[in-house]
């Protein structure tokens, strides 16, 4: 169950209202890398958590406090619509400069739609896409789903932080990057807690190994064509990383043969020449190096 | 650019043709952990890829495989939408039984729109939708999101590996499921080129740490009630990951006040009353502990 | 700020699991009608709010509690997939019977991409998606939009009500069946409160009503066809909720013209005959009834 | 079955053609509160409509009238977009300014797509949405999700008449504000033919209120923390709306407990320290105050 | 402006009513190649439709029509949801069987969401997406969109054709298909208006040929590796269809070289390795093929 | 399987680097008639064709080239964010202009999530969406499909040419336009080798004609109310394109009746009042015209 006490994680304040800014703010809102997938991504993984129960609770407490962020990006938005006086500098004698301001560069359904203030959408006005909310059941791919979003999340407020020369916009980033950083370190510290890569991988460690294919786990495939050199790494030679195994490069070659579908399905309706085959085909236009 | 040969990297085989089957399988196509998906993430890294050339290559290289791999899963769902006996016994006694059978817990949408083939889409016929296209440009974060998308992309193979009986099938996943071992790990080993957690956190390492507000780069911020115990781990306690500081626990507390928005834009059209404030609620009903 | 305290606001239980219906429970989780978007939606209201506090107030405290719903849900979810004894009769010598029932009726991806939990989608599969998050800035336009949301929120949970026997899941229902009977007339209220349809209507009540074509503004349009009778009731007679005007029935009639565009742009690419008007038509086959 | 005539229900005129406003009409053909909404959930209200006759005749009619709408806006898009004399101040240099001006704040795919003309999308280009069609099976909920929509048309309407100068469009909206001030009242007007509060709440009014749970029917929750005030209005206390109970404030308490899946299924291939419980974690950093 | 007249332009009769099959027939209402689509295509083409007036006037009429489609088609779903006798048989002792068919391979949310009618969205539940409401301003490319329409519209009542022996439903599919018939044959008159391949192609037609690289405009470009054989056909050889050139097979061969972006811009915040080149990477495993 | 060689498959050069270009460029990558699309579309026709093998090999070779143009034009993306000076000179004084630039215009999540490289999606920054992978099984309707991608592909590639000076970008897409020539003609010319209209009419030619309500199958449907003249051309007139009968104007009329679904299910949750018929509206507002 939750609760709330009215009041922001954190300062926002705004001394110069922009409505630019406030259409990129959008992007740690509802983007792909922002607040709303990071909040329920977290939730999700711990209201599916099975095994030790200080998981479920580290990721209560962490998606709980990401719902804080989204509150304070979503205050920041609604205050870089208010009076926006750089704009009105740049627009036109239009009767409300702040509303040219939006229609000019600035998200319009911010105006529009939500009559200035925040969206669940991203800095293009897509809507917040719950497909991104990660929760596998398997938490070692989890972690990794997460300091993903925390990587992502963290150089987005980089970027937002080069956007702005507002020192409250600032302040407020100072703020998230520091917890992003944090966020990020939260979840490999679980995966050292795990065994680092040893004690996790492949991941999920829990099918047999011995049941995959075991001569290609540790194969660079290489799918240059001839006189192409391949690039050579870490990952091209030395042990694998799960202790199993050597690294190797090998040259792309089919194993396979060339698919040969059946002839269509008369219920499936294709046309009637390829259920005839090649012999369906008028004319002597129909190739012949590939139809016999 | 890009060439062909026609032929599967592994084979195909399908004994018993299995419309269900032919489902579970459009997850590893079009889902989100799915081949189109990393697909298309390593070629968009690559074609973007800034810095050392030799990541660009490695990602092509895979990228590239990974189309083979699509190929391999679209004939597997086309062989399993053939004949389909064991769907001719479950079946009622309409004319067509793999038709049938394709409505009874198959993708009806496999026959509909695609007369008996693989679909872009996911296991629920949901179109695969290139938001999940990863490509920061920052390879860090890129590489920790190809790494889920290989940790859920083999839980997702060893689960379809449950799902079914078939020899072929089984022998396809085992290739699968190997490969997936290995470019979780080629990844990994791309942060460990980098210096591993030193040498690439917090990610990006790029962005001056001092600019964020240090001190709360290693709270674990706990956001439980009062007389909830906080979850202790690695991330708790200990130097953090990044060698520059200490996790700790911090209960939860608001360093901000109550947002307190602009009253409405006469231009956003609210209500009359949002824009006379609590005065203009009618009667005594309106609140007084929170009006004033 | 948000707090949480890792206990569910009702018991959830579950006595014989089910798949179909931890199936169908996802439209109560990630559908329109579901709590995701209902507490997404009153969270941001609350964020956006402007004019007298209370209402902010009002919309945190049951944005919060919509959390809680979203929790009781997941965790049904994922008890629905725990054995599933029923599941094991009808399914096949599969050796899971679970995964296999997972498969005949269930969602796939709660086996597939969640390892038998709940995901951020409807029943069908489909992602939450944060369009349906409405907070439109107007007061008024907000509570009708959340009646909505609870009254399509009811209908949905006492349609699953009538889906399952079991015990435990009927228990919970009927909690949540009550707190939308609430949350309906708690909107509803806040309606009352703004002084009812006089006190609301048109919304929004700030745009000055003589701006707008006042000659149509209680007419019902019937579009019918000649011959065709159109209905009669409250909405066709007597004066109009908010108290301007008379309701009346106007037969359809266009007061405009044809539309008449310019021709293409060259720079838009048309086909070079749509350039060229009817002129550019080949031959005599051009009508002549309307190319003049 | 319906017919057309190929004439405005409106005149459409535009005077300056304004890319930008071709932009943001697009919020009122294929936004979640637009035209093709309504349109599209008016009829299938009507198609699926179950009792009175009269209501399906209603919707019909409104339906089909909002076809008209949405062919003023998209012609109103089209001729937006000629000429632009406006544009032509702006722009550079380049060959074509009308061009560069749908570039610079107008919708590119207008251009790019349409060849100067309208989407089926909202005015930041994301594609119109069939969920938004809310048709529930029950009338009140319906009505409701009419009003909400016929609100936050109108609201959109008010706006988008701020945004331009133009006499013609202005004109245009006059005549849609107008209409949508009808439609309110027309679907509200049905909830009062049908008893107003005491008739269709709670909605649906079908499921028998003795089968939930009464005792928290009526409770407003509040889930601030201690220390925060509950807001007080017409919500917290007096008779409830439908005539049937008291409305009270009530501090919110988890009435269930903490929940306790199963562990994870071998087969849902979680990691093996998940399956462990807390036995399976590395040293002794793993947390013991929630573990045991 | 439109009409309606209330009924159906077509009879629509259900004999047994089959769950199943008003799941099967969403996808001719919401999906891709269903009713909505095209009705709102062939509206779009004519609200934007610059040229010839009688073009408008068709695209008026037919997508006029198309609207009862969607009105017969919504019918079919409402009946085959009644009563379902078929499905009594199959479901177990439920209270209400036909809810149980619903679950079982039905489409869950037509009772869920819709109280047992239509959803705007195919037959997997994914809502109708207006990206596929093709109106391109060239009318050949328009043409063509719709015969693709048509096709594929037919090609899906062909297989539900295949999937219902009700007379009733069997009826109402013969007068689709054949209205189908005429669609397709409609469009491509058009084409054979505007003068066929040679008047029409390459479309856009108004795109001055000279300004394209006219070397590469009738190549056959086979990308196979070396060893595998171009298949051969009308595509490889003879006169071009816009008469203009002759078809031939060149094997594809890069014209540029490798790629070469700037290094990282500061401000996009790649991890610092990224910025410093091979330099940057750690130790002696970073590859020497391909850095320097 | 693939291969690639790294290397461009035509020069990809920029003098001047334009944000606003990159942006209107991501319609051509991840745009509905973007190489994505056609890439996806035709492997996937290829992956699931039946018939004679020599289309399966068509398909590969072009499907193949196709992702060689996405490579080109996310090159071109990622080039037109480098440096751009034109940007300078706009941007006001900013520390970076470049940024500034892109959010003036140009897509902000070019450089918030990708750190100035291009997207997987459009030009409004739409994620690219795999329902518009058309791969029906039908290969004319698959023919159609591929010719209308390449006529709205050639016809944004020409707008894209409008759009830009730079001699880089022009000679790009002067090759691009070229090879749109040959892909249309292309799949014409399987459409001629089929036997063109009388060969692959109606499509699917394989459904028995005599099964459709053949009376109908020629008939331009006029819905053009009393009044209004029906277009003519060769549509309405003379011998339909198969050749089996004659186009001929017929008025719109309905052969249905009025739809008259059952009454409301009880487990359905209507309102009271719909399952009591007309009897159950209060008072004599109820109409009498329609109710009885």
């Amino acid at each position: 169950m939750f609760y709330y006490d009215g009041k922001l994680q954190y300062p926002v304040r705004v001394e110069t209202p922009d409505p630019r800014f406030a259409r990129a703010l959008q992007q740690a809102i509802g983007g792909v890398e922002g607040e709303i997938r990071v909040c329920l991504q977290y939730l999700f993984q711990a209201f599916g958590s099975r095994g030790p129960k200080k998981y479920r609770d580290m990721l209560l407490a962490t998606g709980t406090e990401e719902i804080a962020h989204i509150e304070m990006l979503a205050t920041a938005v609604a205050m870089n619509l208010e009076g926006a006086p750089g704009a009105v500098q740049e627009a036109a004698a239009r009767a409300n400069p702040l509303v040219e301001a939006v229609m000019g560069g600035g998200d319009p359904r911010q105006y529009l739609s939500a009559g200035l203030a925040a969206l669940a959408a991203d800095a293009n006005g897509v809507p917040f896409d719950g497909s991104h909310v990660y929760a596998s059941g398997n938490i070692a791919a989890d972690m990794y789903s997460n300091v993903t979003a925390e990587a992502t999340g963290r150089a987005l407020a980089c970027r937002l932080f080069e956007l702005t020369d507002d020192p409250g916009m600032k302040d407020m980033l100072r703020f998230l990057i520091a917890r992003d950083t944090m966020h990020q370190q939260q979840w490999l510290a679980v995966i050292e807690e795990l065994g680092g890569h040893p004690g996790t991988l492949p991941i999920p460690n829990s099918f047999p190994v011995q049941e995959e294919l075991r001569e290609v786990s540790y194969d660079y495939v290489f799918t240059g064509i001839e006189g192409v050199q391949p690039p050579m790494g870490r990952f091209t030679q030395g042990p694998s990383l799960d202790g199993l195994g050597e690294f190797r490069v090998v040259a792309a070659q089919p194993r396979g043969q060339e698919p040969q579908l059946a002839p269509p399905l008369p219920e499936a309706y294709a046309e009637s020449q390829q259920m005839m085959g090649a012999a369906g085909l008028s004319g002597s236009s129909a190739g012949t190096s590939s139809d016999d």
